[in-house]
C-alpha cells in the first residue's frame, strides 16, 4: 500500500468531518475514500480488518494499521500532514478548541434524537432540548470569540468536527420544521454555522441529499435498518438519490412506500 | 499568579489523573492544587470563574483562563511541560492511545452505576457488564501490546487515564464482592492494571480512603448528596477519614448512621 484508505459511509457526519480536514490540508486527493454501504451487512474482509467492529469511519494507516473513531483518525491525520494545521498549536487556544470539541456529543445526539423521535407528544421538549444546545454553543462562543465568526482567525479544528453536524440538522429543518429562532440568545452561534457551513472546504453533502438519505431515521430507522413493509433503505445506493422525489414531511402521520420515495430501480 | 491552580475534589479519579500527569512530569509542585468540599455549595467566587459549571477539576491557568475538563487539562499540561512527555509522539501510536482513552467513559460509567445500584436483583447484570468491559480492554491490549505490562514501554497517557479507575473500584472489591476472575479472558487487562497501580506515580489514593469515602455511593448517593436520616456526607473532610472506622459492607441491607461509619466529631 502507498496511501492511507478511510473506509466510509455517504453522508456520514463523522467521515466527512475527514474530509473536511483532508481539505482544509490540501490533501483530499492523498486518502483512498472507499465506500461502504451501510444497507448491506459488512464485508468479511473488512470485518476482519476492524476485528469486528462495524462503526465507521475507519482508516487502515499506509502500513496496514486501523485507526478508528473519528476524532482519533482526524488527529492522525493532522499529525501526518503537518503542514498547514488545522488544529491550534497553542496550548491554551488547543484547549478552547478542545472544550468545544467536547460538546460535540451531546449536540449531535439531541438531533439525532429529535429527528428519530415517533411521538408527536415529545416534539415540544425535543424542541426544547435542541435549542438548550444551541444556547450552550452561543454562550461558549460568546466567552471565547465574542467577534467570530469562527472561534479563531479562520476555520480550524471546532469547526471541522461542527459542520457536519449542522449540515445533517437541516433534517430537522425539512422534517420538524425547526428554525432557530431570530434571537439574540442565538445570534452567535447562527453566525457561526453560518459561516462554518458556506466554507469552501466542507462543500460535501447537500440538504437535498441529507434529507433525502436520512428520511428513514425520521421514521425511527437508524443505520441502514429496513422499515415495515420496506424493500429498500433510504441509504440505498441505487437508485441514486439525485432521481428520486423530494420525501413527504409528515414524519408523524404517515410512513412512505419504496415508490413514493423513488426506491423501485428498473 | 505565578503559577496554574488546580481546584479539586480529594479521591475524584478525573483530578487524580491530573496528578499522575504532573508526577511523571516531575511538575507537581509546580501547580498549586486547591481542594474543593464536595459536600458544601460551591463558593460563589469558584462559580464566578467557572461561569456556573460545578463540575471539577477546573484548571486556572497562570494568566487567569479557565480550563474544563480532565482530558482538556490533561493535554494543556503536557504542552506546556513538553519535556518528558507522556503522550506518545508517534502519530500511530498517539492513534492507539487515543482509541483506548476513549474507553474511559463506558469503563467508568459502568462501574460507578454498579456501585449506586440499590436493586440486588440486578447485581447480576452488572457483573457481567463489568466483567464485559475488563473483557474489551483485554481484547484491546491483547491486539496493541500483547506482551506488556504497558501500552508502550513506560507508563503513559492511557495509565495516566485509567489508574485512577482501577483505584475506585476497590469499592466494587468492598461492597460487591467483584473479583475479576483468575482466567485467561482477563489475563493481559490484570496484568496492565496491577502494573498501573504499582506505579510510584500513581500513589495518590489507599483503598481504605477510596472504600470510606466512596461510602454513599454505595447507597445511591453521588457528588456529596446527604443521604435520608444523615447529617454528614461520607466524603465530609471532618472527621478525617483515618480516624473512622471501615463501613459496613452491607450496602443492600442496611443504611450505616453518621455514628456508625464515625461520622460525629467533636
Amino acid at each position: 500500500m502507498t496511501q492511507p484508505t478511510l473506509y466510509h459511509i455517504p453522508v456520514c457526519p463523522f467521515c466527512q468531518r475527514l474530509e473536511i480536514l483532508l481539505t482544509l490540508k490540501g490533501r483530499r486527493k492523498e486518502v483512498d475514500f472507499q465506500v461502504i454501504d451501510i444497507t448491506r451487512p459488512r464485508p468479511d474482509w473488512l470485518l476482519a480488518r476492524t476485528r469486528g467492529t462495524t462503526a465507521l469511519p475507519v482508516l487502515e494507516t499506509a502500513d496496514g494499521h486501523i485507526i478508528k473513531e473519528s476524532l482519533v483518525i482526524l488527529q492522525y491525520l493532522e499529525d501526518i500532514y503537518p503542514e498547514r494545521p488545522v488544529a491550534r498549536r497553542d496550548p491554551y487556544q488547543r484547549a478552547v478548541e478542545n472544550m468545544l470539541t467536547r460538546m460535540d456529543g451531546e449536540f449531535f445526539s439531541q438531533g439525532y434524537a429529535w429527528l428519530m423521535n415517533q411521538d408527536p407528544a415529545r416534539r415540544e421538549s425535543m424542541r426544547e432540548g435542541m435549542l438548550n444546545q444551541y444556547a450552550q454553543l452561543n454562550d461558549f462562543l460568546l466567552t471565547h470569540a465574542p467577534a467570530g465568526p469562527f472561534l479563531f482567525e479562520e476555520f480550524g479544528w471546532a469547526e471541522t468536527v461542527f459542520t457536519p453536524f449542522f449540515q445533517r440538522f437541516w433534517f430537522l429543518e425539512y422534517y420538524e420544521n425547526f428554525e432557530l429562532p431570530d434571537d439574540a440568545r442565538y445570534a452567535r452561534v447562527r453566525q457561526w454555522m453560518d459561516a462554518c457551513m458556506a466554507h469552501p472546504a466542507a462543500q460535501q453533502v447537500t440538504k437535498e441529499e441529507v434529507v433525502k438519505l436520512y428520511y428513514d431515521y425520521s421514521r425511527g430507522a437508524g443505520n441502514g435498518a429496513l422499515l415495515p413493509g420496506r424493500r429498500q433503505s433510504s441509504f440505498a445506493f441505487e437508485p441514486d438519490w439525485r432521481v428520486r422525489p423530494w420525501p413527504p414531511r409528515t414524519k408523524y402521520e404517515h410512513s412512505a412506500t419504496d415508490r413514493e420515495l423513488g426506491l423501485l430501480s428498473g
